[in-house]
């Protein structure tokens, strides 16, 4: 099932590119191959164009949980990409191999950039895509991923990070760049996640409102941080309670509202038109 | 200027009522009178009802500002009543004045209740109102005001409290009617805002996890707090500038985001299906 009932409909396609001689990659000058997928509405006009989202997976891979966003996301009308960061299309359900997997990611953070940079990059080549339009998402560690996209200066108009765990700056000068970009970031986080380290989010707060010198040199990134009762890790993910991970928990209340906040954000900040069928009024 | 353009028509009165013996009221036996708001949506079928919501204004009284909440909310096809919470209509542009007010006011949560419920109570008899669905929303000292309303266990379905300064309870046991009544809380706050005391949203954080004995009691409450960047005190008003108060700012940004998060709530909260005309199909 990819497609929920009487959602409009949408095609789900797999998107194979190779980032040439990655660093990390392990495969030598070979380069790593993604295997990632590209979700659109079915029916667009020729040369019909639409804002762009990229999909940055949780630690478990690029797997059906992110396609199956990418294709909401298209059912919305947005082109989706649901991006193999880690590369070879890995995808696991054991947290062990998730974590070592993720740990091998996120300890170079110029590697994770790098790898959402392609899925970007993969993104805005599609006919589709209109370039001027883009956002990120992620959920837990693509929360991450996004957000460090979005420090790279890349010229996102938004980024929405799902119960992220890491979400400060390595360097918080990487923010300036955030600034620069005009990059809307809206945080949704579950009021109990216990992945978000004590004192975090004020420290994020602090990172956002001084990033550029802040509001009085025309500074400060444009952020909201929307917490939710009760919610605690994963709380997008109907799948996270299988894994029994203390504090990993579905949260559907959650899941519907900060979807509907994101929905909202992408009318705010990349809308677009549908372009009338030829020979219709 | 009522009504923006090309919005639904709507129609506002005067609703006048009586507190009979109002503590505080300083009208003897003669109660307090108070002057407040009532919009609603032109062109309800007969018998047609629509969930109510309650504004509580900021500290200027009920004021032309709460006044166009009132009809914003009736374009969306609620039944909204802008509450004088200081009776005898009094309303004042002097922030000298608003602060005596609001002190006198506000020291006697049990007097803030009764003006917030003498509202309701009002709203509740119109025969326009669903009274099976019903809201209170609130400004600056209207937030707090909508708050105790909430915490005094009325079968509101949810609470949205823009840019409050006061958020605690004055008791913390108060919240477990919250709980009890399933009212939903929304706090909508700027992220600059000098008005919240240092720790109070932590303080917040920790009422509503832990009242009617947690999560693990069955209780919690189930609320949401979104934080907006660069936004201060009265970010909603755009009359706030006027006031030339520090801190004290309006926010077009955030008050548009709010806003829309408030509508997306109500959908989910108090939703509503409009009655045909007769005739119509």
């Amino acid at each position: 099932m990819e497609q929920a009932p009487g959602a409009p409909a949408t095609i789900v396609e797999i998107a194979e590119y190779t980032i040439p001689g990655a660093p990390g990659s392990g495969g030598g000058d070979g380069g790593v191959l993604c295997h990632s997928y590209i979700a659109y509405p079915a029916g667009l006009q020729p040369g019909e164009r639409r804002p762009g989202v990229l999909v940055c997976p949780e630690w478990w891979g690029c797997n059906e949980y992110a396609k199956q966003r990418a294709i909401r996301l298209a059912e919305l009308g947005y082109v989706a990409l649901a991006a193999d960061v880690y590369g070879e299309g890995k995808v696991t359900t054991d947290p062990k191999q998730a974590g070592a997997w993720a740990g091998e990611l996120m300890k170079d953070v110029s590697l994770v950039r790098q790898r959402a940079r392609a899925g970007l990059e993969q993104l805005k080549i599609d006919p589709r895509v209109d370039t001027t339009r883009l956002a990120a998402i992620g959920y837990c560690m693509g929360g991450t991923v996004a957000l460090e996209l979005a420090r790279d200066g890349e010229d996102l108009d938004c980024v929405v990070s799902f119960h992220a765990g890491t979400i400060l700056a390595r360097d918080a000068r990487d923010n300036d760049r955030l600034v620069k970009s005009g990059c809307t970031v809206l945080l949704c986080t579950g009021a109990d996640d216990g992945f978000i380290k004590e004192g975090d989010l004020e420290k994020f707060d602090d990172e956002m409102r001084t990033a550029g010198g802040g509001a009085a040199a025309g500074g400060g990134v444009d952020y909201e941080v929307d917490s939710y009762a009760g919610a605690v890790h994963s709380f997008t993910n109907p799948g996270a309670d299988a894994h029994n991970i203390p504090g990993v928990k579905y949260d559907a209340r959650a899941d519907h509202r900060s979807w509907a906040r994101m929905k909202a954000l992408f009318r705010e900040k990349i809308p677009f038109t549908p372009v009338p069928a030829a020979g219709s009024r």
